[in-house]
């Protein structure tokens, strides 16, 4: 296989990524993510422009941390390319042992999200990464929960990031990074 | 680093692994995974053990498919390996598109698996991966999902199998293949 340049592999992932119209309810327009998943070239360009990214960027991150359950898709590809570890923020009661959580609001709901007290430890620098940024609030909570464990955020990640719900704005105290922007 | 035996990852893997009793409920004995993922190399050697067993018993597997949540960890690392694609079974709701779905009873409640309609096509020749085989509900409705799409299952992967309750028995029909048994 030839090398991609970084604006064939944007578009090779871009012309997996489709929509739906009005799913999970009437009025969102959901991008479906999973035909990367299935095209596994589509997959690693995706990891590709991740770990340039963070290569580039903040290369002294110590782990990566990924939000149930679609950051998981990703997260642990991106830890295992860049030789470092992989923690798991999960809704609330999905996580054993000591744990700490905040609340925080979704595009369409409440929810709460959790870490394990033992997964970061103080000054430890984290990338948050994610496959959507809609409004913000699933990455905000893993955003808080990090700092509640006086970890370090050097950034977020997130394959699709939908402008118009000013998601940024919510995270700005984060540098995000979106492979593609609707 | 230098080569590890298929023992060595093994221990390797089995020393991340860790237990927590009464969760989430009393009475459960939990097997908690998340040292694993924190551990580059625990999480290389997992998916090792995986790529291996699967070029030795089924390498001419067309797609991964993943279980929600846990799954989705280990299922695009292994898929990337074989350079092959990756399915995502979710609970239901979260599938965009037409669907597929069966209900399951799972150790401790109830819930229905979905796929979408256009990720596997029959006859695509599939291995199934989750972290963890207990009862056996959530695998079971994973393979009736792709026998309903008409595809082969070629097995099932896990990394821990809880022996006592008899979830390989459920898939009888399927070979499966954990890394530790507890």
């Amino acid at each position: 296989m030839a090398k991609r340049s970084k604006q064939e592999k944007l578009d090779l992932v871009a012309r997996r990524v489709r929509a739906f119209q009005d799913f999970p309810k009437k009025g969102i327009f959901f991008r479906d993510i999973c035909p990367v998943l299935k095209d596994p070239e589509a997959l690693t360009a995706t990891i590709d422009l991740f770990e340039e990214h963070v290569k580039q960027t903040c290369p002294d991150v110590d782990l990566i941390v990924g939000v149930d359950a679609r950051g998981f898709l990703f997260g642990p590809l991106l830890s295992q390319r860049l030789g470092i570890g992989f923690v798991l923020v999960r809704k609330k009661g999905k996580l054993p042992g000591p744990t700490v959580s905040v609340s925080y609001s979704l595009e369409y709901g409440e929810a709460e999200a959790e870490v394990q007290e033992d997964a970061v430890s103080p000054g430890q620098k984290v990338v948050l990464i994610d496959d959507l940024l809609a409004t913000g609030g699933t990455l905000l909570a893993a955003y808080e929960l990090m700092k509640k464990q006086q970890a370090v955020v050097l950034g977020c990640l997130v394959l699709i990031e939908l402008k118009a719900l000013n998601g940024s704005r919510k995270l700005k105290n984060c540098n995000v990074f979106s492979l593609l922007q609707y």
